[in-house]
């Protein structure tokens, strides 16, 4: 008898959660953690400062621009952008060690940062998250009042380019009004069925 | 606006469960059925008769030797078989039908019939159910005692030399013991993910 027959290792998964701006991922990264299921959840590096109630090392690991340029320099970051000039960027060591240890990894990326990581590695799970309609989308944007006239003009027109990058991506779940269950479900179904994969997907980063 | 940008079609899929004798198919279809998912199972057609209790269409189409030779020559299953010399095959027309109506169609074949399927089509689902090791399987096809001990000798070397042919399939499962409600559901999360793909598999037959 062949042992290896019977050894189904089981390979950590590399998942990026994305889509536009409104589509609901941060609602969805919260309620995978509420979960509490054994994933890694990447803490992004950033040079902006801490808001009043944001832990460093929990919400982001607050560094400063010299780090970060070091950071860069070394190439230790596994994608990084300037967002309202402050950069944000993946640390590469972070998501090594956690798959390392056996765990999934799940990141929360913009559909640019997603499609770097898809630059890098095809062994990455690549899920968009998109809405019913272009424009429930453009109804949630304007709920959120944080922005001017102008920026939210901005931002309405991004993300309504960016919903036509989803055959970019593995899967597409829309998240529903009201159906966060749902979504959240159907995001661990995938990472489940990843897992039954015949030809798993091995990430080497 | 593009309407299609929302148009996400939700494309029915042909999923066919098989794996070797004793791995526990014909359970994990029959818990299937009987949590009432929206699902075709197909109906076998058979040349053998009908044991008491099975009901014909139901169970299987019972058939005469005449009437399958002529499908056969009309090219109309989409794979058949001599099992212990009687004929058993898939009525074309049935997954059509199913299909055409929305329907996921789950298919319960040998490997044999599973290896037919993907010859003549790369869009069906393959799952392969197996155990957590050859010895369980062995042990498994032994309870049976349904046979003489040289047609039990051949059904388990026919059984362990299945046992490698998981390679051939999309997904494999490992149909645990006592734990048939957590081999279905990660089943279901499969054909959940498969309806999540952003390039769908479409069947055509």
């Amino acid at each position: 008898m062949s042992e290896s027959l019977f050894d189904y290792p089981r390979e950590p998964l590399l998942i990026v959660i994305s889509g536009p701006s409104g589509v609901g991922k941060d609602s969805v990264i919260q309620r995978m953690k509420e979960r509490r299921m054994s994933f890694h959840f990447v803490v992004t590096a950033t040079t902006r400062a801490a808001r009043p109630g944001e832990v460093h090392g929990q919400d982001y690991f607050f560094i400063s621009n010299d780090e970060f340029a070091e950071m860069i320099e070394k190439n230790e970051l596994l994608e990084y952008a300037i967002v309202y000039n402050d950069y944000k960027g993946i640390p590469k060591q972070q998501v090594r060690d956690a798959l390392a240890s056996g765990h999934d990894v799940i990141m929360r990326l913009d559909v640019q940062g997603a499609a770097q990581i898809r630059n890098i590695t095809d062994a990455a799970v690549l899920i968009f998250i998109t809405v019913t309609s272009e424009d429930e989308l453009v109804a949630r944007l304007r709920e959120r009042k944080t922005e001017t006239p102008e920026g939210m003009n901005l931002r309405i027109a991004t993300a309504r380019r960016e919903l036509r990058r989803r055959v970019e991506f593995d899967y597409c779940v829309i998240n529903r009004d009201m159906a966060l269950e749902e979504t959240v479900d159907t995001i661990i179904a995938i990472i489940q069925a990843e897992h039954s994969r015949v030809k798993p997907r091995k990430v080497s980063l």
